[in-house]
């Protein structure tokens, strides 16, 4: 083991690379070795001191730069053999990411290990005016990944209809029939939804709808992963949002641009 | 209207200042005016340039130094007089805050607006060793405000007892017996509980306990505002839930701390 040995899991943030933490930034700039997923942004990596070694491992869909247990073994022998690694996550580290995993692993080696928050993607729906809570609307939100078993997804969604919550479905695009599904068998036709592509980026997307129409307009509209969908009453709150999906219900293509 | 009349709503993050993003710092940096929040920590407010004003605006419990529409009033005014008025809150400022309300306040008087996100005291969990979603337990997690508009508690607390969705409940420590009333009335006597007091900051203090247990755990830490409350079973694979809550029963009080 160096002095130095250390494994810090960090929170890169949603996406605009200014979003990191001041804290997240210092880490990066003493690193030894960075190990960086595929979320995170190349100015992010490119802040690096002269002689850090930069490594992607990153997983889009089953296209896996590397297993998780070689991830867990790359962090251990950097740490041993190079001092400093960052572990660089896209959002928060925690938030439906293996960083427990990671972490675990390394402290078996009695490898020091430290945590820093990210800005989860959950968080970007108040840049475009779309609050997850509204006073007298509703009291509370409800996050949950799409990329797992469906079975937990449909029986934790009933809830959620009776409930006054916003639902927040990361990493859900490429399952929005399966999610419409759901909310329509709790009889939730007319709630309003939107669709956030590359929230805190230049390139960034929004589409507003309701339940029984966002999947026409999310294939007209060729929105891109990755995406948060935000459900609920809240949403309808967006100042323009009447005025959204009547544009986009006439089709005009380009007006789903924000 | 000046040439550079603008407000910025801005996440300070949850306690270290170090916290707060790259973006966030920078426009503390450019601000006229900073009207902040009790939440915010003192050595951001610092970090204004010279002839910066910075305003105090706070709201604890029933101690508000402004009405909301004094803060609105405000935002407007300085804008219009001053220039860039950053607007600072604790967290992120679109969770559980009224910063949709400030922003379309300003906006009927056609001053330009920004959201910057923060990191939301939601994800200071992780630091502490406790995911929010497990793989195989777990594949949601549930966020609400004890304190609603009304004062009541959220009836969205006894939906979220029933789901299998990690419950976090902000701004509830002052309604823990309801709170796990509601858990018990849906059987969960034995579900893992944490809380979790001044997350980031050095005098931060975690307890760990179980639903029937927690009352009298938070009596004997005298663990205090702000502080969230993580519920589920995700809480129980802390590797050392086990001997925490053990130590806990004993009643050794120093051992409370983390």
């Amino acid at each position: 083991m160096r002095a130095n040995s250390k494994v810090t899991l960090l929170g890169a943030g949603p996406g605009d690379p200014e979003l990191i933490s001041v804290k997240g930034l210092k880490a990066i700039q003493s690193a030894d070795v960075i190990l960086y997923d595929a979320l995170v942004h190349p100015d992010l990596v490119a802040m690096k001191r002269a002689g850090c070694e930069a490594i992607y491992a990153g997983k889009r869909a089953n296209n896996h730069r590397f297993p998780q247990e070689k991830i867990n073994q790359l962090l251990v022998d950097y740490a041993l053999t190079h001092g400093h690694v960052v572990r660089l996550k896209g959002g928060d580290p925690f938030v439906f990411a293996r960083g427990k995993e990671e972490l675990e692993h390394v402290e078996t080696f009695d490898i020091p290990t430290e945590v820093i928050p990210g800005i989860s993607s959950v968080n970007l729906s108040g840049v475009y005016g779309i609050p997850l809570t509204v006073r007298g609307i509703n009291e509370s939100y409800w996050v949950v990944t799409a990329t797992t078993s469906s079975g937990a997804l449909s029986e934790d969604v009933g809830l959620v209809a009776q409930s006054s919550a916003t639902a927040v479905i990361l990493m859900g695009l490429g399952k929005l029939e399966k999610i419409v599904k759901q909310f329509m068998l709790n009889g939730k036709y007319d709630t309003p939804v939107a669709i956030i592509s590359n929230g805190s980026l230049p390139h960034a997307k929004v589409i507003y709808g309701r339940v029984d129409g966002i999947i026409e307009q999310k294939r007209l509209s060729r929105i891109e992963t990755p995406a948060i969908i935000v459900i609920g009453e809240a949403v309808g709150t967006h100042p323009n949002f009447y005025e959204k999906v009547k544009v986009a219900l006439d089709k005009t293509e380009t007006s789903f641009a924000i």
